[in-house]
């Protein structure tokens, strides 16, 4: 569509589908935007299916004039237009349900190229198609994601691998932090030489995490997840310290599990994260059975005045020390009632950094009712990674701390 | 790229640079993504240079095996590799401060297309490359989204519209808040009606904020942004209280200036939004000359230590309510020392709601020296939605209040 040719929009969607595609076992040859018009629909359809078994198309579904996907098709597959009264009832109570009344433009939506095999949308108004043509299968849904997302979890998940006849690709993700790329890959040097060729591993950085990814194609799901496991099993011997969790699960969350464990609570005290470690968490659901809340202690004044930090301690060590984060965290604690917390304290940048303290320095402290652990990081120069960089190593911190990997 | 087609990370690039190219004046065709294989980039070259002027690639060019671009174009363009002495010298210069010695990897990286034109790199090591033949041009750019736009703004953005000598489209962009798009297209329908259909016009909305971008096409820049800022000026007077600032500006900064231009300090108090309204302040460089800190009130005990919220407010009117954000603004503007704060409490899902409160209910206050305003949200069922919208509304309360709609 125009508005992903012209940049206004990023293409989430084909990446989503590559994933889920790649997962059901298919090669993904090319993903390919084009804009609203018949010609370049054609030519794409005419060179995709001259190397691809399945091309599936997203988008030019609505009932505006600049849609036209679902007329392009029928032209192509040499079929008519017919009216789906099924559709046209189902578009009826729709609209009904929302109090508006049916006009030319919906009643169009509910016209289908006669012999194509529609794909029901129960999440939007427009519904997908499915054509098939000595053996290849061409696939048309809706662009909205939320729309192609749930038509084809219903509906496709099941139905294209047994079209295909496909070995599906089997995944398990291990979710780690506090270790860099090469030095991972250098532990798991020995361990990769024994894997079996067919199972694949993938390292998946980004900031402050590393998702370690192993897969297998097979037809039978126990037996490779169960492959996978024996694998899985053998890293967490490797890298125990480093793992936090499962499947894309945030760091955050593995901190909700071990207060929950200990029906503990923690709370928060940020300077340079200026508010993001807390974030981080509310962003999670339920997380008020065990989050108490934190400070933003943006100026010096808060730190003493919501923190308890001594002036002198202010005075004599500065804002971005040892000592100062660890009187944050300990007055966390104590002001907020919880069991545990975290400090954060730096320079985010791009300005503030001095010889001594350069952008990219920050102060983390953890506190619990057994332990206080402090430790100086250097960052690098960008503001928004050295924010997020330091929300992951306090997280870490003191997930460390409550797992007794102390001064380490 | 592989990690493209496997749907592993989104194609960021292809948005950015249709973007960039839009506004240049190129009409965009198509973007593509295709497998590192020597036979897929050549048959896309074809395919390409049958109907485009211009094609970009990126990506490709790293040290590793399967980064093979470079090889693939000196090949379709009949060129011999050569050694760049100026390009082996600037990395092994850049390996040398990090530390490091050549090896035979880095080496190739210094080899370039015989006739190919260098496009410098500042920010990497692997330079970009420009091939023309018959007054097509061909660009090769690093796929690392950083590297590819620094590039593209150093080298490119004057060297393109020059040498296809481009009509170029000047944008100006208004950021709104506060406002449905159907409300302002509403409120536009007599601007639109006089706008000269050369100028073109574009809502485009997303959580919590709205941008609404004028463009037109033309040679003579200032003549242009001449004509745009009349039609800007129009815009204003129709809706003043909605636009907050300019050019993508985040509705954070917006705060910024004001609490700059009026020398006053702010603070947060946030339950429901639990450290995002702080952490959108703390993302700007420099907002620590006026933001004070916050605190995260996500427990009421919290909010009767830390902001001083009656507990017989709490226990009549509950911790949704406008009597609880009213005492947690006024709490955190005498706690935090600062003279303006906004407060919010609400129920973000996808638990804790009541027939009385559902979820989405959302209470924010604004509080400064000669004024405390409430209100009462209704937002959606979806958590991470309700935290962005609450954090806008809060940032735009305090602004109408600052600006004197009170009430509104």
């Amino acid at each position: 569509g125009d508005e992903l040719l012209i940049g206004q929009i990023v293409n989430t969607n084909s990446a989503w589908l590559a994933a889920e595609l790649t997962a059901m076992g298919f090669s993904v040859r090319s993903h390919l935007s084009i804009s609203d018009s018949a010609g370049e629909i054609t030519s794409a359809l005419d060179s995709a299916l001259g190397c691809c078994e399945l091309v599936i198309f997203t988008g030019g579904l609505g009932p505006t004039n600049d849609d036209i996907t679902k007329k392009v098709l029928a032209d192509y597959f040499g079929m008519k237009m017919v009216l789906s009264e099924a559709l046209l009832e189902r578009l009826d109570r729709l609209l009904q349900n929302a109090g508006f009344s049916m006009n030319d433009k919906n009643r169009e939506q509910a016209m289908i190229p006669e012999g194509c095999s529609i794909i029901e949308n129960s999440h939007g108004t427009a519904p997908g198609m499915w054509f098939e043509r000595g053996g290849r299968v061409v696939i048309s849904l809706p662009g909205v994601p939320r729309e192609m997302k749930g038509i084809f979890g219903d509906q496709l998940k099941e139905r294209l691998p047994a079209f295909f006849s496909l070995d599906r690709i089997v995944y398990r993700t291990l979710m780690l932090t506090g270790i860099a790329e090469a030095v991972l890959a250098g532990k798991l040097e020995d361990f990769e030489a024994q894997l079996d060729p067919a199972i694949s591993l993938a390292y998946l950085p980004s900031i402050g995490q590393m998702r370690l990814r192993l897969g297998m194609r097979g037809s039978d799901d126990a037996a490779i997840n169960a492959r996978l496991e024996t694998e899985i099993a053998k890293i967490r011997e490797i890298v125990p310290k480093y793992i936090y969790g499962e499947e894309n699960e945030p760091l955050a969350a593995a901190l909700g599990r071990l207060m929950s464990g200990r029906s503990a609570t923690m709370a928060t005290a940020e300077s340079c994260t200026g508010g993001r470690a807390a974030a981080g968490i509310t962003a999670l659901p339920g997380c008020s059975a065990w989050f108490r809340g934190g400070v933003v202690a943006y100026s010096n004044e808060v730190k003493v005045s919501a923190l308890g930090v001594e002036q002198s301690v202010l005075d004599e060590h500065g804002a971005v020390s040892g000592e100062t984060v660890v009187q944050m965290a300990e007055g966390a604690r104590k002001r907020l009632g919880a069991d545990y917390a975290v400090a954060t304290s730096g320079i985010a940048g791009p300005d503030g950094g001095s010889e001594a303290k350069p952008v990219g320095t920050v102060w983390i402290a953890a506190a619990g009712p057994d332990f206080t652990v402090k430790k100086k990081f250097g960052f690098g120069k960008n503001r928004e990674t050295n924010i997020e960089r330091a929300t992951a190593a306090a997280y870490n911190m003191l997930r460390l701390a409550m797992l007794g990997y102390m001064g380490d």
